[in-house]
């Protein structure tokens, strides 16, 4: 295997300091790790209890008593320790880390000689480790400890729980293989295999990255591995707790093992399995330069982006197995978009990005991170939405119980849940998310703006830049070279895709040409120290139609205005929103409005409300040449992200278009 | 109880003899019957066995076996035995009537020597009889078997069954009661009270008609019956195969028994269920003159039509339950509206009718007959909808889980289906909701314009009559006076929704003017035998306009034309149909397409369709000034009823409208 050595990652260094993301990250800081903590150690008054700590306290003697929660539940623990882990880089917060190094004792304590950890195992079915992949997620769970180790060695530089989970990686590896007497198998909700590569990069051990590959190479192979498993169980689910019939391999397009990897083109099954996976993929394309895994990745990538991803950045169209559906089946309404399905959406954007710098990655990223990631979480941190919907009538979310999944007020934050540490662990390492560099190119990519200091070591030597960004307000983008190497290099900025193509680079005050390569304004040349690159994108509001196939939006029209989507509140407007439309050839007027939490930008435009006043109540239907004329009215829309954080009512991202 | 003796049906005879209908009737008498009957003796090739005969064989100790279908499976023999006699009375069949005569000795030989009569609980639950109401079906099978043999005796004059059945309503009568020993309840599915109202008219006997009142007393007391029962029964739940928490009083909602019935104001819960409960409650408060029970059946006749009924007269919005949702709730996508339950509408109608003639009755039972219920079934008699969807996507009836229960092709008949028997004893025996008459007040009512021959026997002396349509295709209808009293009498002629006001009434040619009471043209006069009276309501295509409250329809219209309800289908016009508008003004031409099953009036309209052109496959989201004006198109639109009877494909009867 050969491997990649084009060092996008290594000895670069990034740090936020942005004013738009400054609230989040304070937010993360402040308020989400801390409570979580509280959750899981069973100390939310109201709360269902999270057991997660209890679980590993049992598993490692320190206590006795019955395994709680799922039984993927030390996920939650390691989420916590990895969101720690980045906070702790970016801010360093000795009594956390203390709190975290207890932890990881307790971790540490709860490990098998051999290396095994899994408190669920441990505690409940000692002895039937590995017998069920399908269902029991431990090779899921221990990919997140994985990925918090690695988070937190390159925080604090602590070994201990590196330590654990190479010895954990290391006994995996003498269960699962091709040899005689392994698994020739694989988890059945991917996880491992990115963390895998995650352990590799940061332990520079090979073996990990060669079980990362037989995990994914073995996916949907024949005899199907969890197919044949669950016959070994005589069809034994942990889930029904009965027997059940034994699957058919079409069935484990769920859990995307239904064929090969390298075969899939339709982004099928359970959306947060699917991203991970082809993450993971993206990865190993890089890392072995495998063409044949990199064409799956694009084609995977496209169908998720461009036929089944609503205009928020969310995936998932049914909520039945929180699953997509099929291309251009996206229902605003009966939607699930779930908030870690578009986090994992913005770990595959990143890893092709890694793997070709086309900013077509970098607008998704951006579209799924500004508007279905952040809506998530509600202002004060405390509640969140698992579903993101596009459209929402709370009295059809309280009695149609197909409607039931999308909640029209954000959640408590419940003991067990995986969508809350996930943006917790998200935006805790947004640092990650805004450059690239190759250091055999010479060249800096910014995907990305927000505020941040940063520096990079190319082959032309070390580079330090300070970037400002006015976004997503205003298309401005400031960028000061601090520190550059004697010879050139290139600056490569995205050219976002909602600017239209306009965009005015300016180099210490001279507007400067520039050439577009895969969707990035790139300059190659001998950088000063002190030079000062100013980039204004065109950000205006516009409407924005959808492909006609997308059946839910015909007619309809979204706001967009920069990388934020927006959508009409009742609380602005009126009920039913329905009666509203939108002319298609409104002006849209832009204002800013402080009273909104952390101040926003809020759209206006002309529109028309359906005659309403003639109707009684118990007409429900009649001729429509009855019908009087539409009245105009002005639309007031806020940006998607902060919806709900106000009275409760209807919300609409899409809204019917009128000719006059 | 004081007893109404306004005799609306007795001595009355209906014949129907009309050309759209005839096809129906025919198909139910030469296809449905038959094929029905081979689907009770599991003599279906490739049909699922209904095991209903050969249980009530076992049951009679004829054949040894097991129990087989659903806990309520002998209601399919009921409901047959039902159609079969409603089938014979218009149209004798020596060999159809010997093959009924052998079914009612198999069902009397089932029935034990107490009355008591239930395959289910005979062969499979001998001990556990009148134990679980809230889920058996006891009383339900009980209630379809009095309808079968009260249909059945007056049909033929035969006894036999009507025996049986009066031996077994003595036998409930012994177990359900206020007296000390008794049950104070009733079933979890109603049916048995309006079926007890049937057999009290057929026999006089007024003990069925309290029983009758005494079920729709009870329901919802408190305590609660089927709460406590379930307590009783330890919580084991007869689906679930276990024990289930206790359930709450507001989740009897679902079985319309959640508050008495005379306190319930919105129709909830299952919505077949609601209809037969407000069916029998219509009929008790005609008979026992109770106003609290007649404020009750107008709120939830108001409730049910205004609020929660689709334009094709289905209701229930949602599969979960079969179920109603709340008012305005009318998905045209996810929608339930179930053939039985637009049935029940129109028995609710029928005896809404016969309380108090008011033409809105008339109006939804003509709705829900013509597009409905007659669009379940396919024009081979032998495929069925059980769902009526307003909207398909075939891909998203197979893809998305959220809509795998509206089929975008009907289904072939299974032996254990609740919607083809119900369909097939309605049409049969449509000749009794034709016409009404009150003998006292000298008046016969004309709610449904179908062809027919009748008499009736008034205060005033016997009138025959008989109507020639041309309805639904024609607004002209011709009542011819074969027979006529000496002294006056009125006939009162529904002046439909659909003709907006406007019809035109001429006695022996002469235009006549007429008093408009409650919705019927009514004339009073001596009448001349031979007389002859020609109605001709406007019968004009129309766009429909649905309230803004109903948001699913929000900036859409509906094609009507008299009775019938159109729809676009793909067949037609092209997919995506969502991307078609139709002008608001658009002129709408009917014409006589012969073509399609039966002949029928199709419609083209001036539609625009979104441009499409310029959208590539993989643009998902662009700028709505890049569109292009839409193109002019016909649009193409046939009977609702008639849909999916060609190539498969998408099919909408709301479409967007646009202005220019």
């Amino acid at each position: 295997m050969e491997l990649s050595t084009n060092g996008l990652e290594k000895n670069n260094r990034v740090r936020i300091e942005d004013g738009f993301w400054g609230r989040f990250t304070e937010l993360v800081r402040e308020t989400v790790i801390p409570y979580q903590w509280e959750a899981l150690n069973d100390r939310i008054p109201d709360a269902e209890p999270s057991y997660a700590i209890r679980n590993f306290r049992i598993a490692a003697g320190w206590e006795q008593g019955e395994f709680g929660g799922m039984v993927f539940q030390d996920s939650d623990v390691a989420k916590w320790l990895e969101a720690v882990g980045y906070s702790l880089a970016a801010h360093p917060d000795p009594e956390l880390e203390r709190t975290a190094d207890e932890v990881i004792e307790l971790v540490a304590a709860a490990q098998h000689p051999n290396g095994y950890l899994n408190t669920y195992f441990t505690v409940k079915e000692p002895g039937n480790e590995w017998t069920n992949l399908h269902e029991a997620h431990e090779l899921y769970c221990a990919g997140h400890m994985i990925e918090a180790a690695v988070a937190y060695y390159e925080a604090t530089g602590k070994r201990r729980l590196l330590d654990v989970v190479c010895k954990f990686a290391d006994h995996i590896d003498t269960v699962f293989g091709r040899e005689p007497g392994k698994l020739r198998g694989y988890d059945g909700h991917q996880e491992i295999e990115l963390a895998l590569v995650k352990l590799y990069k940061a332990t520079g051990e090979q073996r990990y990255l060669q079980l990362a590959q037989f995990f994914i190479d073995e996916r949907g192979a024949e005899p199907n591995f969890l197919v044949e498993e669950c016959k070994q169980r005589d069809g034994y689910s942990h889930w029904a707790k009965k027997k059940l019939p034994i699957p058919k391999v079409e069935h484990m397009a769920y859990n995307q093992a239904h064929k090969p990897v390298r075969e899939q083109d339709v982004a099928v099954g359970h959306s947060v399995r699917a991203m991970y996976m082809y993450t993971a993929m993206a990865d190993l394309a890089r890392l072995t330069k495998d063409d044949g895994l990199l064409e799956a990745c694009r084609r995977l990538w496209d169908n998720t982006t461009k036929r089944q991803m609503y205009i928020t950045g969310g995936i998932g169209s049914t909520h039945h197995g929180e699953a997509f559906s099929f291309d251009y089946d996206l229902p605003n309404d009966t939607v699930y978009a779930e908030t870690c399905a578009s986090i994992g959406l913005i770990f595959f954007a990143n890893r092709m990005l890694q793997l070709e710098a086309k900013s077509e990655y970098a607008d998704v990223l951006e579209r799924a991170l500004y508007n279905n990631v952040i809506g998530s979480m509600s202002q004060d941190g405390k509640h969140y939405f698992y579903v993101n919907p596009l459209e929402v009538w709370p009295k059809a979310s309280e009695k149609n119980p197909g409607r039931h999944h999308v909640k029209a007020v954000r959640q408590k934050w419940f003991g067990c849940s995986c969508c809350p540490p996930n943006v917790a662990r998200l935006l805790s390492s947004l640092n990650d998310y805004i450059y690239t560099a190759s250091a055999e190119q010479n060249k800096i990519y910014t995907h990305l703006f927000i505020g941040s200091e940063a520096s990079f070591e190319l082959a032309a030597g070390q580079v330090a830049l300070k970037q400002q960004s006015r976004l997503p307000w205003e298309g401005y983008v400031r960028l000061e070279l601090s520190a550059v190497p004697g010879a050139p290099f290139s600056l490569a900025l995205r050219l976002p895709s909602w600017s239209c193509g306009n965009a005015i680079m300016k180099i210490n005050g001279a507007a400067t040409a520039y050439e577009i390569i895969d969707g990035y304004a790139t300059v190659n040349r001998q950088w000063k120290q002190g030079d000062v690159v100013e980039w204004e994108p065109q950000l205006e509001a516009q409407l924005i139609a959808a492909n006609p196939e997308i059946r839910a939006n015909a007619g309809k029209a979204a706001i967009e205005r920069g990388p934020i989507v927006y959508c009409l509140e009742e609380t602005d407007n009126f009920s039913p929103l329905a009666s509203l439309s939108i002319r298609g050839g409104s002006k849209l007027t832009s204002s800013f409005d402080p009273d909104l939490p952390g101040g926003a930008v809020v759209i206006e435009a002309e529109g028309r409300a359906d005659e309403r006043g003639s109707w009684q109540a118990d007409i429900p239907y009649r001729p429509l040449s009855q019908l009087q004329k539409a009245e105009p009215v002005k639309l007031k829309a806020v940006p998607y992200f902060l919806w709900g954080n106000r009275q409760p009512g209807e919300m609409a991202v899409w809204i019917r278009t009128c000719s006059e």
